[in-house]
């Protein structure tokens, strides 16, 4: 979920300069719109890792646009006046009126949060405060408010170098703050924590945005162009009063680096090399379908990737290792009309394997946001809801014993026009390349961002995607195995404690 | 909530029989237009008390329709099949395609109230469960799923009455199964329960429908003019894919008697006992209020009711028991503009009281589901979701130690028209008398029903509405005190357990 939020994105001065004056001028038309319209209100939630930029975000988006139009609220240690009351009366006192922005720093997520790293709210009144939060968010959103869920990021390490950084400059230290250095020792515990919220409550009507914090003219575009994308498409579908408020993309792309394009795709595996791993890691995963501890789990394998990438080859060295009765292959073409009657993960439900057995998707439910989005197979509120949808049916099966592990074969564009070559010359491997495929082709671009928003959107702990460089075939196919074995070894292992 | 289903509900053979005949034709009919369009799979889920009707019920609609296009599922003991996979698995592999109805005995539901009866699920552990019911209903309404949720009640006298009937009738005991005389002992905490998790999951997408079940001729018409309504109005909608299926009315009156006509209206308070009654309730109020538990407690007390039920005079002669630094009354007219910029329920949460403190809302939120409802100032949909954002609000208030007293003063249209005309012709009363006044009470059968379906609907242990019979001012103030009085005292009470 944070992945594309960890590799590193900076924009240079001039670039950001340039940017910032045309953002800065929409910004404030944008804000002026809403005022005039005054059917909407804006509620900015404000989460994230310390040090990420957030107080020096809210501070340049009240230089943008205009102050006295925005509202700034802290919702720190409990006033008087809202202890004799219940808890969300501080929210409600500090709601922004229509064609207002009100900003959250520190809100019912920062709450949540904190109870769960310092231990004081259970797992179960964790899922009640949930509900509380959801229930409130689309009450809001039914009444017209938008709600933008910002949060800041930085990795581990980019948090521990900043502190670094910072404490021996006398000129610049005074910048940490006493929760700075707490953070720094519970990291691990409040990103995991995030992670379990964010996934928890990123619905279609108020999704969370992951916001790359180390490079301050990155975060600031970012955060001020999804706002901006966001009241531009609400000021627009207001007139009409489309049922849904969020229609702005789900990722805007400051720079154009993505998760992608941060793989080495140079990397390549000797012949010699790939031979002996590749009958170590089959030994290693026939061993781990044998072992008794996986009468307790069930294992669940989903390929996708590029028209080429060699799923279907990387999917007969998993399947070479294993007793035909343990493992089930269901290759997910269009759905028949059986399926076509019932909702879409009907059909990846029926498969689902039973504890000590093993299922491969070639292709999957991950359809509905990639070709059922980029063809226009359905409508934009379908797949914008099924992040959430596809995140629960997950957190589903995980909490079941399903050892749940995803691979997106990647190869590029030249890789790929090579093997459609290839295949066309080759009268036995002539059927695999279509029309089809050389349409998708074209689409790329469209894929590739579907791409990105698929793996920032359901990339959780409980079920990780895993990016496989493709272009060599043979590091491609140890990688899953070996990835595989990996996280049934791990899985195993938690059980154990 | 049950209250509704509680009143003697009966419907005459003759009656019954003439009806019946019609709502199959059209049941029948309404199925097969389900099939030819194909666009919406229909789930019945099927719940409440032992005899009310369930088993009976499910028969009937199999003999109504066409029973070649409806699938009744019960989900007892888990088979080892289903064991072996998530737990959701097994309500997956049964669900009716689009143009069936599935019919689901024993649920989601049963296994939340089970666990709930028995103590094996913790009080927190079903807001989990309740979290995964709402996300999967909304995930199956989105993909065109009508889902319809039908309790089968009994009062507890009417359960034990059965009882009492059966088991000594050679002829009928067989009918009593080991689960009605467990029943029979849990009831309390059964309906306890039931009442918890239909207030948290009637949503408008997928209301919870409470059939009185002792009378079998009246509950089987009651579930099948639902169905029916529900299925035409989702064909109708289907074709320009309108957002809400359930267009249905919430209660469909199958016989004229509603919890209003159940009041008796001749109730009469004389003079002396009045006087005496109302200076010890109002005593006791001010007692109350004094007490040093009252400081861990706020009070809110409703008052809505028919025009010129006296919701005035009675919120006087509450007043007039207390210090006016303890109490604060908040008349609800027409929004400001400040308060239109805002959620609907902004006015009421910033008046919400501190602990130790009391609030009166001389009406209140109630009006989204009366009077807006009526004069069509807001859509369908924003009152048909307000009733379960309305219990959500409350439900805060109530876990933050707020005692809630909502009162409906109801009186006769005789006794309406002679207050009006008094009033007209009172020099001092006159101002209280408009237009308006005269209009509304055109419109008395919508606001019967409209205060029907807001009792049911939010009727709750933690709020309950408690009617009023005003056509006797005396009674109703008195009334009024004391049941302020009595729900303080409970408070006290059970903070003490």
């Amino acid at each position: 979920m944070f992945e594309s939020a960890e590799i590193d994105h900076v924009i240079d001065k001039a670039t950001f300069d340039a940017e910032e004056q045309v953002l800065r001028e929409a910004l404030l038309e944008a804000q002026y719109a809403l005022r005039e319209q005054s059917r909407h209100a804006v509620i900015i939630l404000i989460n994230g890792i310390e040090g990420a930029g957030k107080g020096e975000t809210v501070k340049l988006l009240n230089e943008w646009m205009d102050p006295r139009l925005i509202q700034v609220s802290t919702f720190d240690q409990q006033t008087d006046e809202e202890l004799a009351r219940p808890a969300a009366w501080r929210y409600w006192r500090q709601l922004p009126p229509k064609g207002r922005i009100g900003i959250f720093f520190g809100n019912w997520y920062s709450q949540m949060l904190q109870g769960r790293v310092h231990g004081d709210l259970k797992k179960d009144q964790l899922n009640g405060a949930i509900e509380g939060a959801l229930g409130l968010e689309q009450m809001l959103c039914n009444e017209g408010t938008l709600i933008f869920k910002f949060w800041f990021h930085l990795s581990k390490k980019q948090m521990l170098k900043r502190l670094e950084t910072l404490k021996d400059d006398p000129l610049h230290s005074w910048r940490l703050s006493p929760l700075d250095w707490q953070q720094s020792k519970t990291y691990d515990k409040f990103v995991r924590a995030g992670e379990d919220v964010l996934r928890r409550t990123s619905r279609d009507y108020a999704p969370w945005y992951i916001v790359a914090g180390a490079d301050a003219n990155y975060r600031s575009l970012t955060v001020g162009r999804i706002l901006l994308e966001g009241l531009q498409a609400a000021l627009r579908n207001s007139a009409e009063r489309a049922p849904l408020p969020h229609t702005t993309p789900l990722m805007t792309r400051t720079d154009e680096r993505s998760l992608l394009d941060s793989l080495n795709m140079g990397v390549h595996l000797a012949k010699a090399d790939y031979r002996e791993q590749l009958v170590q890691e089959q030994a290693r995963l026939a061993q781990l379908m044998r072992d008794k501890r996986m009468r307790r789990h069930a294992l669940v394998a989903v390929f996708e990737g590029n028209d080429a990438a060699g799923k279907g080859g990387a999917i007969r060295r998993v399947a070479a290792a294993l007793d035909p009765r343990q493992y089930r292959i269901v290759p997910v073409a269009a759905p028949t009309e059986e399926e076509r009657a019932q909702p879409y993960l009907w059909r990846f439900w029926r498969h689902i394997p039973a504890r000590g057995k093993f299922t491969v998707f070639d292709r999957s439910w991950y359809g509905r946001v990639l070709v059922e989005r980029v063809e226009g197979f359905c409508a934009p509120e379908d797949w914008l809801r099924a992040y959430g949808e596809i995140n629960d049916f997950e957190e589903q099966l995980s909490n079941a014993g399903v050892v749940l592990v995803k691979f997106w074969l990647a190869i590029d564009e030249k890789t790929q026009l090579q093997r459609f070559r290839e295949r066309e010359n080759n009268p036995v491997k002539r059927f695999k390349i279509t029309e089809e495929d050389w349409r998708n082709r074209e689409k790329w671009p469209l894929y590739r961002e579907a791409v990105g928003d698929m793996v920032d959107r359901t990339s959780t702990r409980l079920a990780p995607w895993t990016l496989v460089e493709a272009n060599d075939k043979q590091f491609a196919r140890v990688k899953v195995l070996r990835t595989i074995n990996d996280a049934l070894e791990a899985a195993f292992e938690k059980a154990r404690h």
